[in-house]
């Protein structure tokens, strides 16, 4: 596995740098970009924290680094931000593009065991596995304080990143997550393409199944939903399913809040990200 | 002149509401699209002040609300922010849509003399005067309390509109204007497209020229320009000529501030954008 990375543009940002990289990701066999926050503090301090966020259906890297206003946190605190791409990239598989909402911008942060999938779309390995590998090798932070963050379909993937891989990330911080996916349009049609149908092996990507069985250390949730959300309505989300589960887990802490009056855009996101990195702040920093 | 609006969109963002609403504009003769912050003070406060943002080449009213993060603090200050697309919409005028710097995307703010522009292209008149109307007529604002803002071409509105309006608004806040129109190619291009060939006429739309010739109240302006922008080296905005016409006319303060290691975009306004709202509280709040 190569862990070179190539600078493909940077801004300086809050006194730190908003860049981004690509790299050979020998998991999803692509060039994949992810973009990186470097706060000012890079220059000087090592063992930086470290924040992922993963991004929601059709999002690239660029969604969050232009629309979240996120960089004004992560310079307070002096976090290394990563958030990578959605999916793999550069392919043409069948019916790839399709759709808003399957295939790429839509890798739903799984490992794909059918085909024509499974060679390429294994998001799961990429960002809890080979990303932070990467990461390690290149930057100046201390794997030992990472969390996790992410929007909706990226919601379910923190989520899921937090709950398999006990004491990896020191806390969750999730926006209108797809909490239920097993259970809802989008995680179904997802689950069907890329797991097959047989539901089983399904429930391992699913937060509210593994938020049941999680034992590892006590697991800080801080979740925020828009009453207004449109995609709440429509039962893609169920965040109170994910509230029953961690409500008989004494393992998992999960502050619910929900937000009257917001709906499920970036509006919404920025209007709590200094809330979220302060939480996150307390647990890394 | 209608001065009815009509509501396109609308999300909750820091308590308040980004909305962007559309109108016929009876000076364009086309229907425009602008942003509209309301802030949580919207509800019970009347007469709240106003900020005027005026955006660069190629913007619409879109890449403000996404991009800047300024509702943080027009929430925390009770600042309504009314942001208009940067030209007439709609037609098919030849050569309309073929340059980023000339044409839709690029209406430089003037009223235009020439043909097929000036029936249409009057950014000038629909800045400072029809949106205003529009906007006092539509919601809580105080139009005594206004100042005005931008970037890049819409820096070079900001910084006209200002000075040819004695007392119309408060202050006005620019990062990386286009300073000295006259004097380089995307304005040379502009002007003597949409103003014709003789040069005495485009004075009037030169910021370094009227500020020459401002003698009104005490007008402070906030100037913030990126070391590192490439357009700066590039000599298309020239603000040391405009800091020059200042330093020679006591009616204007300008406070000119280089920002090392800073470019031309978005990374880089988000990261002043406090700064920008704080002074503009002090004049209009």
């Amino acid at each position: 596995m190569s862990k070179a990375i190539k600078l493909v543009s940077q801004s300086k940002c809050y006194g730190g740098f908003q860049c981004v990289y690509e790299h050979e990701s020998s998991i999803l066999k692509c060039t994949m970009k992810f973009g990186c926050y470097l706060p000012p503090q890079h220059e000087k301090k090592k063992n930086l924290p470290i924040v992922y966020y993963l991004s929601g259906l059709t999002c690239t890297e660029q969604n969050y680094i232009m629309k979240s206003g996120f960089q004004r946190y992560a310079a307070k605190h002096g976090i290394v931000v990563i958030n990578p791409d959605t999916s793999p990239r550069g392919f043409d598989l069948p019916g790839e593009h399709e759709s808003y909402d399957f295939g790429s911008g839509a890798g739903f942060y799984v490992n794909a065991t059918e085909e024509p999938w499974k060679t390429n779309y294994r998001m799961y390995s990429y960002v809890t596995g080979e990303l932070p590998t990467v990461v390690a090798s290149n930057f100046n932070v201390n794997v030992g304080k990472s969390a996790i963050s992410g929007h909706s379909m990226g919601g379910h993937g923190a989520l899921i990143a937090a709950l398999r891989n006990p004491g990896k990330y020191k806390c969750c911080s999730v926006f209108a997550p797809i909490s239920n996916p097993s259970e809802c349009p989008w995680g179904v049609k997802a689950f069907t393409g890329y797991l097959g149908e047989n539901k089983s092996s399904w429930k391992q990507y699913d937060a509210t199944f593994t938020a049941k069985e999680y034992d590892g250390p006590k697991l800080e949730i801080l979740l925020d939903q828009g009453e207004d959300d449109p995609y709440l309505n429509d039962k893609q989300l169920l965040p109170e399913n994910l509230a029953n589960a961690c409500s008989t887990n004494k393992h998992i802490n999960l502050n619910f809040r929900m937000q009257p009056g917001y709906d499920h855009g970036y509006f919404f996101i920025m209007s709590f990200m200094e809330d979220h990195f302060n939480f996150m702040a307390k647990h890394i920093c």
